[in-house]
C-alpha cells in the first residue's frame, strides 16, 4: 500500500513537518490547510518542496461547512471553492476533502444537499478536481459514513466520491456492514486513526486524543478489511489530532506513524479470509515468535556502583556466576534469572552509563525463533545494533529499546560460550522475573506501546491511575501472550512524583523496578532480610484496614503484618503478597512477589502504600545523609 | 461559617498535608481514609498532631459500598463498619462520611436499603458515631441528594443524617427545590466543590477536574443558598479531587482554599433575600470597587535593557515625560497609557529584575474608591505591601499580585508628586491599554483566576485552545464589568510552545503581551512603521483566505495585505484589525489593535498566524545572532 499522513498529526513548521514526514519514507502527504496559510511562501515553494523531497501532494482538506448552508451564502461558498481548486492547482494536488457541516443553521433536506455537493462536483470538474465528502462524527446533519455514502450516490457525479475515516466510523460503534458496498474508485482518499477508548465528548476526543493503529483501542483492522477485500489500493493515510504528537519532535512521530500503518496492514492481512493477491499488496513480516522468558538484564554500571549493585544482589540472594572472558562484565544467576553488570570502557553500557547513569541499558528475551524475531523488527524499521564480539564469543541479534538501550532476542545457551561459569550454590530463594517496570516519559508512552505491540506482538493492558502523594502516576502493562513477560510501563504528567524524580536522575527513560517471583514469599522475605537486604516498612494503619476489608482472618492478618507484607486478591481465589526494596541508587527498587491462584494482576491497591514508603524512607535517607 | 478541607483534596504526606491546611487558618478536616492508611504512625497520632495543629478532625471518609449490598456480605460489612468506628474514636471525630453504593450487584430495593442503613445508624449509636449518607452522582441505585433525603427520612434515626455536596448535585444537573426540605440539623456534613463544565462521564470528571468555588463554572452559591437560608451553621467543607492540585505545594492550594470559600459565602450572602441573623454569619468584606482602566504598568529593568526598551517605546510613539524626584524610575506616557521603567537598586523592582529578567513587576488599576479594594483584598488573605517612599511622595496601596509582583489600586493623580513631568508633544497614535496578557503555568491558572474573580470581581471568559506550531497553549480571559480591563492569561501544558519558551525565559509567570488600542490602525501601524518600529510580516496564503471566508472586498484586503494587518470579525457587524511586533527581550511583545462595531474578542482565529511569524522571526534572529 502506499502511504500517507496529514501535515496536522505532526508538531512544527510546514517545511519542518514536510522533512520529517519524507525522512520516514511515506510516499504522500495531506496538507492542512492552516498549515498553508501559516507558511512565509506560495503555494508553489510547498509543491517545490515536496518535489524535492519526493513526496507526492495527495490531498487537500478541510473545506468546511460547504453543503445545506444558507441559500443566500451559496454563491459565496461555490467562490470559496473556486478560490481552494485554484490553489490546489499551484499545489499540485487534484484531491479536495470537504467534511459535512457542522453549523447550527444546515439544512435537513438531503435533496438539498445532493444538489449543493453536485454544484460543487460540477465546479471541480472545470478544475479537474475530485471532491471527497467526508461525514463527521458530529456532523450537524450528515455524521456517518453510510448517509455520506447515500448522498454520494444520489449525486452520482465523476467529480465526486466519498472520504472514508476511520475514527469517525469506528468513534460512533457504526454499523461497518456497507463498507463493502462502496466501490474502490469512489473512496476519494481514506483516512486512518485509532484512540484510547474514552467516555467524553466525540469532538474533544476526537481533537485531542486520536493516536496511530496500535496505540489506541478501536478496531481499526475491522475497518479495514472490507475496504480492502473490496479491491482498494489506494493511499492509507494518517490523520491523527494528538495533543502529545502536536509537542513532540516531528522525526519521532513519523517513525511511529510508519510502523502503525504497517502493523495495521499485517492486522488486516491476518483477517482477510482469501485472495492472496489482495494480501499480496498488505506489509507481511515474519510472524511474531514465541516469547518464552526474560533471558537477561545488563545494568550498565561503573566500578563504585557495580560495587554497590553487587552488595545488594547478594542480600537478595543472587551469587556472581560467571566472569566474562573478555570484557569487564560480570553474570548474577538465581533462579532463572540472570543478571548481567557491564562496567566496560568503550562500550554501548558505558555511553549508556554516561548519559543515564546506573541503569538496565538491556533486555534479553527468550524466544523461539531468534532470527525471524530480529527479521521481523528490522522490517518493522527497528535499528538494529552490531556490538563488539571477541573471538569465539556468540554474536547475538540486538534492536535499539524505545530508550535507547538494546533488546536481545535469545533461542540458545549465550552464556558459556562467553562467560568463565560457576555452579549456583544452595538453594535460591527466588526463582524468575515476574515483571520490568519502566518509567516512561508521558508523551513517550504511545510509542513504546507500539514497539511492543507491533513488533514483539504483546498485549496492551488497560490503563490505571494510581496516586503518589505528590500527584498521579499512570501504569500500562504489555505483556507476553502468556504472561511470562510483563512489562509495567508508567508516567506521571507533573514533577513531582516518585517516577518523575527518578526519571529525572535518567534524564529519560528508565527501569522503575524488577519484580522477582517466589514460590514461597514468607520464608524469602525472612531469608532476604537475614542476608542483610532492606524491604520496605508498611504502615499498621495498612492492616487494620486489609482485615476489615477483605475479612482476613487474625492469623493470617498477623503474619503479613510481621512479614511487611503488602497483600492484594482479586475476589476469585486469586492472591498477590509483595514486598518492596527502597530506590536504590536513587532510581530503581526491586520487589520480592509471589502470586496464588491464578492471581493476574500487580497489587495496584498497594502502589500507594508503596509509594509512600518509598517517599518516606527517600526523605529519612536523605536527611541522614545532610547529617553525614 | 467554620472552614474545613478534605485531606484528599491537597499534595503531599498526611502531616504536610495538616501543616499546610492549618498554616491559613482552617478550623476542621476531614480525614480522607487513604491517607491515613499509608501514614507511619497511630490514628492517635493524628489526633494529637491535630490537636497541636489547633484543627478538629470533623469527618472521616469515605465508608464505600455498603448499603443494599450481597445479604452474605452483610455481618462482614457491619463487621467493617464497627472497625471504623473504633478507629475514629482513637482519631476523636464522630461523624462518618458513607457514601452511595457503586457495585454492579446493589439491590434497588429502597425498604432493604433502608433496613441496612438502620443497622448501621444503630451501630453507630453504640459507639456514639453519626452516620451521614451521601449520594454519588454515580451511584448505582442512590445518586441524588433527594433520593438520600427520601431514605434518610424512612430510617428516621437520630444517628443517621444525610451529606450534602455541591457537585454531587450541580453536576448532573439535579433539582435544587429540595434542598430547603433538609432541616439543618439531619445536616451531618456539607461538602462544597466547583468544576469547569466539561462533556464527560461524571466520574472522570469528578476524580480528575474538580476545583474550588470561583474557579469553575458551577452554580455554587444556588446550591448552598437554600441551606444556609435554612438555617444550617455547620462547616462549609471543601473536598476536590483535582490532578493539578495533587501535584501543587500544599499552603499555595490552601490558601485559594480559603478564599474561595470566603468568596462563596459573599456570593451567597448577595442571595439571600432577607434574614440579618444569617447573613452576618458569612463573609462580607467591603465590595469591589468599579474598575476604570489601567492606570499603569511598571516594568523592572536594568540600565540596558532600559536602554533597548526605551528605543522600542519611542518606536511605538510613547514619550518620556517623567522623571522620578528620589529613584531611578521613569514614566512614558501616550493617550492614557503610562508606563513606568524601574532600574532603582534596593528596590522590589530591583528584587523582581533579579528573579525574572526584565518584565512587568506591578500593574496599577484606576478604581472608584481605591481604599475600600485594597481593604477588600487584605480581607480576602491578600498579601499588602508597604514600599519605600520618599519625602511628599504619594503612599499608593498595593497587594502581591499571583506571580508576587504588586498590584495598586489608584483613585486619584499619582505622578505629578513624585515625578518631575513634561508636557506630551504632538498627537498620540495609539490612546490606551486595549489588554494585558500573562504567560502562566498551568498548574497556576485556577489561583490567578480566582485572585481576579474574588478579590476584583471579574467576570471570566470561556476558555480557548489555540494551536502552537510546537503544542496546544489555552487561553483565558479576566475582565472589569464594563471591559476597560481585560487579563488574557495563556498556559501551555508543553516546553516547546512560545508561552512556554517565554516563561522559561522569566523563570515563572508573566507578561505575555501588552495590546495598545488605536482608533485608526491603518494610519497608527504605518506611523509606528516609519518611526523605525517592527511589526510582523504576515505570510500572503493568509489573505487569500481571508478573502474567501468572509468576503472581503479587493480594495480592503489589499489594505489590509499592504499593512500586514490581520483581520477577524464576529459576523454581527464588529470586526477586529490587529498587528504584533516580534518577541522583545526573547519573552513578551506588543500589538496593537482597533476594535471597530462592538467587537469584544480577541482575534483568537489569528492566534496561530501570529505565533508562526514569531516563531519564524525568532530562528531567523537567533541565526543571525548566532553568525554574529
Amino acid at each position: 500500500m502506499k502511504h500517507c499522513i496529514a501535515t496536522v498529526s505532526l508538531s512544527g513548521t510546514l517545511p519542518e513537518k514536510l522533512r520529517a514526514i519524507s525522512a520516514v519514507g511515506f510516499e504522500g502527504v495531506e496538507i492542512f490547510e492552516n498549515d498553508l496559510l501559516y507558511f512565509d511562501g506560495s503555494p508553489a515553494d510547498i509543491r517545490k518542496m515536496c518535489e524535492d523531497l519526493n513526496l507526492k501532494i495527495m490531498l487537500f482538506q478541510p473545506f468546511r461547512d460547504f453543503e445545506g448552508g444558507p441559500r443566500s451564502k451559496l454563491a459565496q461558498q461555490i467562490n470559496r471553492a473556486e478560490r481552494k481548486f485554484e490553489l490546489m492547482a499551484e499545489l499540485g494536488t487534484d484531491r479536495l476533502l470537504v467534511c459535512s457541516n457542522v453549523q447550527a443553521d444546515t439544512s435537513t433536506d438531503d435533496a438539498l444537499i445532493a444538489d449543493d455537493l453536485h454544484r460543487l462536483a460540477e465546479t471541480a470538474a472545470k478544475h479537474g478536481m475530485q471532491v471527497g465528502y467526508e461525514a463527521l462524527a458530529w456532523g450537524r446533519h450528515v455524521s456517518s459514513y453510510r448517509h455520506a455514502w447515500d448522498l454520494v450516490q444520489t449525486v452520482n457525479h465523476p467529480n465526486l466520491g466519498i472520504i472514508l475515516d476511520s475514527f469517525h466510523t469506528l468513534s460512533i460503534n457504526d454499523d461497518l456492514s456497507r463498507l463493502k458496498d462502496i466501490p474502490p474508485e469512489k473512496i476519494v482518499f481514506l483516512q486512518i486513526a485509532d484512540a484510547p477508548l474514552m467516555k467524553m465528548d466525540v469532538l474533544e476526543w476526537s481533537r485531542h486524543y486520536r493516536n496511530f493503529p496500535g496505540q489506541g483501542e478501536l478496531d481499526v483492522a475491522a475497518f479495514l478489511e472490507p475496504i480492502i477485500a473490496n479491491g482498494y489500493n489506494g493511499p492509507l493515510s494518517l490523520e491523527v489530532f494528538n495533543d502529545k504528537f502536536r509537542a513532540a519532535p516531528g522525526v519521532s512521530t513519523t517513525s511511529d506513524a510508519m510502523r502503525s500503518l504497517l502493523f495495521l496492514e499485517e492486522q488486516t492481512a491476518s483477517r482477510l479470509k482469501n485472495p492472496a493477491g489482495v494480501q499480496a499488496a498488505l506489509f507481511s513480516p515474519p510472524a511474531a515468535s514465541a516469547f518464552q522468558d526474560t533471558e537477561f538484564l545488563e545494568f550498565a554500571v561503573n566500578d563504585d556502583s557495580a560495587q554497590r549493585i553487587d552488595n545488594i544482589l547478594r542480600q537478595f540472594g543472587f551469587q556472581k556466576t560467571g566472569l566474562h572472558k573478555s570484557k569487564n562484565v560480570t553474570l548474577y544467576q538465581q533462579g532463572s534469572i540472570n543478571l548481567i553488570l557491564n562496567a566496560e570502557p568503550d562500550s554501548l553500557a558505558h555511553a549508556f552509563f554516561n548519559a543515564h547513569g546506573t541503569s538496565v541499558c538491556a533486555a534479553a528475551y527468550k524466544v523461539a525463533d531468534a532470527d525471524a524475531m530480529y527479521r521481523r523488527a528490522v522490517e518493522y524499521g527497528s535499528i538494529f545494533y552490531e556490538g563488539k564480539v571477541g573471538p569465539n564469543e556468540r554474536h547475538i541479534h540486538a534492536i535499539r529499546s524505545p530508550n535507547g538501550g538494546l533488546q536481545y532476542f535469545v533461542d540458545s545457551d549465550i552464556y558459556s560460550a562467553d562467560f568463565h561459569m560457576s555452579k549456583f550454590q544452595g538453594r535460591p530463594h527466588i526463582c524468575r522475573i515476574d515483571h520490568t517496570a519502566y518509567g516512561v516519559a508521558s508523551e513517550a508512552m504511545d510509542s513504546w506501546t507500539l514497539h511492543f505491540a507491533a513488533i514483539f506482538g504483546f498485549q496492551i493492558e488497560d490503563d490505571l491511575t494510581l496516586p503518589d502523594p505528590y500527584g498521579l502516576m499512570k501504569s500500562r502493562v504489555l505483556r507476553s501472550a502468556d504472561g511470562r513477560i510483563r512489562l509495567p510501563l508508567n508516567i506521571s504528567e507533573n514533577q513531582r512524583t516518585i517516577v518523575s524524580r527518578s526519571m529525572a536522575s535518567y534524564k529519560g527513560a528508565g527501569l522503575q523496578h524488577v519484580a522477582f517471583a517466589s514460590t514461597d514469599i514468607f520464608a524469602t522475605v525472612a531469608a532476604l532480610r537475614s542476608n542483610g537486604a532492606t524491604l520496605l516498612d508498611i504502615p499498621q494503619n495498612y492492616y487494620d484496614d486489609l482485615q476489615a476489608r477483605f475479612g482476613l482472618s487474625d492469623e493470617f492478618t498477623a503474619q503479613l503484618r510481621e512479614h511487611h507484607l503488602l497483600y492484594d486478591t482479586d475476589g476469585k481465589g486469586g492472591e498477590f503478597l509483595h514486598a518492596y526494596s527502597p530506590l536504590i541508587e536513587d532510581r530503581f527498587f526491586f520487589e520480592v512477589c509471589e502470586r496464588r491462584g491464578g492471581y493476574d494482576q500487580y497489587g495496584a491497591a498497594n502502589t500507594p502504600v508503596r509509594l509512600v514508603a518509598q517517599d518516606l524512607y527517600w526523605k529519612k535517607h536523605q536527611e541522614s545523609a545532610a547529617m553525614r
